[in-house]
């Protein structure tokens, strides 16, 4: 067994920007020759979420729209109160999606649907730079 | 180490459909021999999600009915306008929960709560084949 | 390779409530003796849930008051029909955010970020005694 551990560095803008890590993924399980396995995507941060989408752009604002109505950015939070911060919204819109993903890796080709792409979806309320650990297991 | 890659072929009614995977993966799990390691599902796809429900038919109409006021099938999406598709609510009910779950094999049962059942959500505006990855890692 | 499983109990106080298992991981993954690998975190149960979160208790009320706008206890569901049982808004609530992580462990740490604190999350409507399953795979 090996656990082949890679990182995708990303600059999002923030704000339920949405990342599609396709090309990287592909690039990292290309470099570790491994045919068989599972791939794990994971997101260090509480402000940032994993999932699967079709990445086109109606989609990116149907979630940009989706996750501000569930959780407004403007509403009142008692996470502002601990740290005078603004993003309480984005910590719970993250919590709710999830900050990991293990995707099937079979005869060298990750287990996708054609119209399903990985993302990230940056939910905070300023741009950061995001380090996903991305861990080939086979 | 190894991996050992399977599949479950199931026909969903979309809309929310809600269908158990608890004997299919039971038996997956007993046909590979495997006593200890995890067990990895995936389903390709956008508009499908998995987790895990106490699988009762009440269970099954709240979680319709709740994905459905969440997320209303007859709103206005984004992603209709790019496809002149209908089923902008389906994928981002399929994101929220999202496409992958790992439930851990211990002593050779899945180490599941006795009211607890693995299921596809199926999301989709119509009927589907739908093919889940299974992997047993060990 | 190896599946090292171990087990978290923990008594939660139900109604959302959110409890820190950071220590208990890093207690398990050192006695492991692990250094690179992935630990998968289960929670057996379909009324609570698995997630990551800044653990302070600000949020820890937000994600409270969120949980309960989002599926309200008092409101009506078709489980608690089927079972005279009060916990319908439980079952949703833990079935959208999820019963499984999976966190990347690298040089014997896991890959969370400094805010971010891996929780259980009992949205059940009594207090319960949880028994968390955690594997590290390496």
């Amino acid at each position: 067994m090996s656990v082949h551990t890679n990182y995708i560095e990303v600059a999002t803008k923030g704000r339920r920007d949405v990342v599609d890590l396709s090309r990287q993924l592909v690039e990292i399980v290309a470099g570790t020759g491994v045919q068989d396995g599972v791939v794990i995507v994971f997101v260090p941060g509480s402000t940032a979420a994993l999932t699967t989408v079709e990445y086109e752009p109606g989609l990116v604002k149907d979630l940009d729209a989706f996750l501000e109505r569930l959780l407004p950015h403007r509403a009142e939070y008692a996470h502002h109160d601990t740290w005078h911060d603004d993003n309480g919204a984005a910590h719970l819109q993250a919590a709710v999606m999830g900050p990991s993903l293990a995707i099937p890796l079979v005869n060298g080709e990750l287990a996708l649907g054609t119209w399903q792409q990985p993302v990230l979806v940056d939910c905070d309320t300023r741009p950061r730079k995001r380090r996903l650990v991305v861990q080939v297991i086979c």
